[in-house]
């Protein structure tokens, strides 16, 4: 769908990042490196996730400087409060139980640049998520099941359990499972566009 | 996740929906049969898509009558008109042009029945999309995918083009794939209730 001479990366860890630009169909190699991913309290999470993005880019492109680069970050927000991964199973089990049957907002900041031209793009998306009530062996069998652990929230709209945790959003779903689609589609093809 | 004696069945030509039940860990074998999917213009989205369910779980208790069946139905609704399936290519592309930069809703009606016990749940969701603007070659490379023709609307939120169409939605993301798995979820664990 999208066309360039140029080779794509993205700078990301994320198998659910990769997942995603595969489906829209681009061609592209993945690199990843670790980032101290600091919150601090006093910063609105828009401003946060684009800083995480752009903090990403400038390690990223000490890495690779000869085409385009992709590099994203998702949090997720609830009454205000800016919750990440969870640092273990009693943290995801905490987070879960204060999801249950509340509305949340998810947004993930990414940054496109093109190495060659200089050219960035940095912006975000911000959906919200209604979680139904989940009940103490639901959030326990799901925490069993391994895969809160890697993921901002502690859940993945995608999976299994959290497929059914959820009743509804408002926004884009793939920000939710961790890229915009539709902004960061037609981001990649601004930056392609040749001027 | 949900545990049964009774074998489970899922009456859809859909791959969509065995994919989407794959997911949250059911076990299930699918059948289909056609049926004519009459739409009247004087029945509103809900009730046509609640009677077709129906209609399919009438048709399908003829053909196994010792578990547990799920039939759905999904229709598109732009301004009121109920969108099928397209007829032809001429036909999606008449349809993608109208949901270009336009919102629309899509229903999907679900019947889940215990042929043992005879309990029935009859429902339904909806869920609006927006569509970002559609460039005409956009929409002729998804025609040529191939993709939009087995699709009421003509469109997948889950493929590669579909994903960059879309650039929000209000409700049940799983609904505009083909069945809203929460709601599913919830109704298969009030059939699963053994009194």
């Amino acid at each position: 769908m999208l066309k360039t001479k140029l080779p794509i990366y993205l700078a990301s860890q994320s198998p659910r990042r990769k997942i995603l630009l595969k489906q829209i169909g681009l061609k592209f190699t993945s690199f990843s490196f670790d980032l101290d991913e600091k919150i601090f309290d006093n910063e609105s999470p828009v401003k946060t996730v684009k800083r995480l993005a752009s903090q990403k880019m400038i390690v990223a492109e000490t890495i690779k400087s000869d085409g385009i680069i992709i590099t994203a970050d998702t949090i997720v927000v609830l009454k205000g409060k800016i919750i990440g991964k969870p640092k273990n199973k009693k943290d995801a089990k905490t987070i879960l139980e204060q999801l249950s049957k509340n509305k949340h907002f998810v947004y993930t900041g990414f940054a496109i640049k093109n190495s060659v031209s200089n050219k960035i793009i940095i912006d975000y998306e911000k959906t919200e998520v209604t979680f139904r009530e989940l009940s103490s062996k639901e959030i326990k069998d799901y925490i069993a099941s391994g895969s809160p652990m890697d993921k901002a929230g502690a859940y993945g709209i995608q999976d299994d359990f959290g497929a059914v945790f959820v009743s509804k959003i408002n926004g884009c779903y793939y920000n939710v499972v961790g890229l915009p689609l539709s902004k960061v589609y037609s981001a990649l093809k601004e930056i392609l566009i040749e001027r």
